[in-house]
């Protein structure tokens, strides 16, 4: 019976049929406010209070940067939120009245409650933009093919962080959470831009950091799209080799 | 502004910067049980009951097949679900006591107290097993690049359902709440197959629907394989043209 080793990286050493191999680590964490649990995400070890911090921004449970810390009892998969939180965690989300359902409606205005449409004025390089998911850093992804990344690039295409996690949704939470940590919240000078494909929820969670473009090398889905637009987001996909389809915002490419 | 038009199957039409093209849809689904909400996803539309009943049966919510329709009020995005659940759902998931926290291992006890390890007994071909992928019918990613899919195959090698949805844990559960509808769960005779990576998640509704082997495109997650190992279940990764890695369960391939 195989059973992964970790060696305190984003990697784990398993035997398959007597080789040695590496897969990506993937792990529950708690994340508790004063001591009670709100959510568990299965996610990739290491920085978990950035994964707690940008979880509560993009949820929109937070309207600073969060207080998060060790549990008291020292859990190694728990973090603890210092509250109190900046609205009820137990709202449904998305959900609106019982006699008219879900809908894609529904959930683009709840995101607009929470979150401002992002400010025109930036301006970017169309090659830039394209270019940056090549500029990715992602030794785990190389030594496991099972981890997504985030990156969060300066307007003149700096890297400035990266994060891999086998949860894309992670990924990204992770890089706000760096970012709320030093205070560059809203990110209005920045891309945000991911290994893989484009949801809702990614889409939600850059319009919340307020970034103004968010680019990715997979498809974005029609909701994703909807929101992007709703929300002044520039949506790219699809970028590989230079080239990318704009979904929405071109006006901020040049 | 792009609006997203849906032509009523899993692709809606947009145009970006003057260019038709077709992404996928996403929009949320309530399940509710007796008319209270249960749980929200983000999903493709269409094949909703087989998604609530797949979900219900994966998270050992339903001790049989369970019932789902349009709800009263015959909101779109909604299906309902006449209960009693077989369990509380309010129990968190994977959370134990306060002093121990969460871990890899409690996630795995949780699975086991509810999906018996998959019995012995089918033997397949390793090469017919490597090759399904490759058989996978996958029009809807064909036009948008934004789907996943999982497939249902017969030991033989007969693809028997396929479904295609922005959530690869949805595809999962619209297949086995396909199975499900028919009485072909446990599908101690089946394959399970998935166009992406493995999961935990994905093993655990594997395990769950009692398929003796899952076999993705993609790479396995380390919780994936302790949790595939614990419950006997043979999981194969990047199986592409006609080549794999099996990381459990090796015995029942020949």
């Amino acid at each position: 019976m195989p059973t992964p080793v970790r060696l305190g990286g984003l990697h784990a050493v398993i035997e398959r049929e007597g080789v040695r191999d590496e897969v990506a680590v993937e792990e529950p964490l708690e994340i508790r406010v004063d001591g009670e649990p709100l959510a568990v995400t299965m996610r990739t070890p290491g920085h978990d209070e950035e994964l707690a911090a940008g979880f509560l921004w993009g949820e929109a449970l937070a309207e600073g940067a969060p207080q998060v810390g060790p549990t008291p009892d020292l859990a190694g998969n728990a973090v603890e939120v210092r509250g109190p939180l900046a609205r009820d965690p137990g709202a449904r989300r998305f959900y609106t009245t019982s006699s008219c359902g879900v809908c894609g409606k529904g959930a683009l205005e709840e995101v607009a409650v929470h979150a401002p449409p992002v400010p025109d004025g930036l301006l970017l390089s169309r090659a830039l933009v394209a270019g940056l998911p090549d500029r990715l850093r992602q030794p785990g992804f190389e030594r496991t093919g099972g981890l997504h990344a985030t990156g969060l690039f300066t307007s003149d295409g700096r890297l400035v962080a990266v994060r891999e996690d086998v949860g894309r949704h992670n990924a990204m939470d992770k890089v706000v959470g760096w970012a709320l940590e030093r205070g560059l919240v809203p990110l209005s000078e920045h891309v945000l831009c991911v290994s893989g494909r484009l949801s809702f929820e990614l889409v939600q969670k850059a319009v919340r950091a307020g970034a103004p473009v968010l680019v990715g090398v997979g498809a974005p889905t029609s909701l994703a799209v909807s929101l992007a637009a709703d929300r002044n987001l520039t949506l790219c996909g699809f970028a590989r080799r230079g080239a990318m389809n704009v979904y929405t915002g071109a006006e901020r490419l040049t």
